[in-house]
């Protein structure tokens, strides 16, 4: 095999593809990302067995062939070298070298035949979505995912499409984060839970950009995020998702609108006191037309008032601080609306055409 | 005590003051900063025991007083606070209050008594120096000191003044880094070692402005940084630093003028193949017009020619690539001049007015 591409294109390449190469592994093949210039393409392609990726270097084939090349040092040397046009060359005995202007790397590649290629998957309806939408959704909700993998489900996102509608929801047993956006057309019903690993890479591989598009596939296994370039293809988690829609309730005892990012600095200043690890709840004291925000710690104690516009009665709750300013931090408003029952109900944080909802379960605390 | 200043102010102190801080410790009394407005003005205090700040804040005392409070927990409220004017109380209980707008702060300080104030120091001759050369001269040499305690006196600097000249040395075995400035007087001849702990705060704390002035106090237990409006004391290295001018040598067998930035990237390239603690020496082949540089190592190799003007012998030698690269980085000249004898013998990276020397040991390399 001989290619020839230039440094910034390989550099692009490999960081898209490192993203599916895993940290640790058993399978020394699966460190690698396989060169693959049999069609004339370039093709880089990685896969760790539930995140796969697929994307088009551009450059020019001078000799057909595939190679395997350890990501990591394929990924540094490419970084280091000069930046102009790299040759990379391999033989049978899979010894590959990479040139650029008069520096000359050697190293030891492996045969393209070990490597785990992608799964072939069907691709039927392409639901069209903005880049830019896209990684919004993801990331305003991807922070509820539950870490522990002792519910699977848990670690996933639901991706609910309904008519012109698509939902994602995710949640940890403490809280649930759903953003809902209407899309250009009206596709098949589906409801898929996505494992967060693959959300979380699909966002640092989009532009952003609202003009860019992306296209997903939906299969009974897979799912299939095409970007110019770029194929992604991630496992599903196999399960019925949690009946969230039976969870939320529209009733409410108390309403409060309040400054977003008052109410957010307010909280972070608070955290100082809050250890990690440390179930101190902040004390969120509802009155007339002020908050009286409290938290108290063996270190130290912090207590501020913040101005708000209330409705119905008045209410002491507690929260886990982290995740109010995690819901916080994922809004995009100047002011936010707070819906509460009582100090064991949950709290929901949503607008009023549900583009966003966050549920948030108060905690216990002792006055 | 009561004072008043603005979280600004509060912040610049706050970050002079944490530098004397001891990460950890046995005492609890040096984690804090203690807060002194007995005199009218108000001054942060640390003190590691080694190394002393004092730095004067500016505010209004309302009440005379004095106050420790726990510097990390003081350094992230004054962090969270919002940008306005900050109120620090503290009561006959060590109590403290921190008040800035709505926001109120309550946590337990400690009693300034049992802080460990910093040592009266006699100031005689005081060496004027701008912050941008004190705080050049030791970043282009501290990364040559040993970060070993085995020897304390390799983990100093010497600090050597004569007549109107300072040399600022260090050394770790292997390698040996000189600057040599002049002065703008002549002052008495001095010859001190200061711990590289207190040369690297002291490089954080100053501006780096050429109109910045430092002045520096020798006395025979400790130095004096005196920055405006901060003071650092620092006790010295006890003992006599090595006859370092017995080990430089100004005959040579070869000598090659280099384009410092192409060997910096050349040598960077190379050390991709070097891991932390592997001792992989980079082999530079010096022939008539080339400097041919390689490096072999189990997981690949690397070569590359560099364009040289070279007197003198043909010459391979080895170098621990990490010890090259940091004499290179220091250097701020478009051309570097090398001076060899053989591959046994240091290599002596130095201008023509001795500004600066770097003493490299050679590796011995198997081909």
């Amino acid at each position: 095999m001989k290619i020839c591409c230039s440094r910034q294109e390989l550099i692009k390449s490999v960081n898209i593809a490192l993203r599916a190469v895993p940290v640790r592994t058993t399978m020394p093949i699966l460190e690698c990302i396989l060169i693959d210039a049999r069609q004339g393409d370039i093709h880089f392609i990685s896969n760790d067995m539930e995140l796969g990726i697929d994307t088009v270097v551009n450059g020019v084939t001078e000799e057909p062939g595939t190679i395997a090349v350890n990501a990591k040092m394929f990924s540094e040397i490419v970084r280091k070298l000069p930046d102009n046009m790299v040759t990379i060359i391999s033989d049978e005995n899979f010894n590959v070298t990479i040139l650029c202007e008069k520096t000359r790397f050697a190293l030891a590649g492996q045969s393209g035949e070990e490597f785990a290629y992608l799964p072939e998957v069907e691709r039927d309806e392409r639901i069209e979505i903005s880049q830019y939408t896209l990684r919004e959704i993801i990331s305003d909700t991807i922070f509820s995912i539950s870490q522990n993998e002792n519910n699977r489900l848990m670690t996933g996102e639901l991706f609910e499409i309904g008519g012109d509608r698509l939902r994602v929801i995710s949640l940890d047993g403490h809280r649930i984060s759903i953003r809902r956006i209407t899309l250009k057309e009206f596709y098949s019903d589906a409801k898929v839970v996505v494992p967060g690993k693959t959300l979380s890479e699909i966002m640092k591989i989009m532009t952003g950009e609202t003009d860019d598009m992306a296209g997903i596939y939906i299969t009974p296994g897979h799912i299939v995020f095409e970007i110019p370039g770029t194929t992604v293809i991630s496992r599903l988690i196999e399960g019925t998702y949690f009946a969230v829609d039976q969870m939320i309730s529209s009733d409410y005892e108390t309403k409060v609108v309040v400054n977003r990012q008052i109410l957010l600095s307010c909280i972070d200043r608070a955290t100082l006191f809050v250890k990690e690890n440390d179930k101190k709840p902040v004390i969120l004291d509802f009155q007339e037309k002020d908050l009286k925000l409290s938290i108290d710690s063996p270190l130290g104690s912090m207590k501020e008032d913040i101005y708000i516009d209330k409705e119905g009665r008045d209410l002491m709750i507690g929260f886990n601080p982290r995740f109010l300013m995690d819901a916080l931090k994922a809004i995009d408003e100047e002011n936010v609306t707070l819906y509460m029952t009582n100090a064991k109900s949950p709290c929901f944080i949503r607008d009023e055409a549900l583009s966003y909802t966050y549920l948030i379960l108060p905690v216990n605390f002792t006055r």
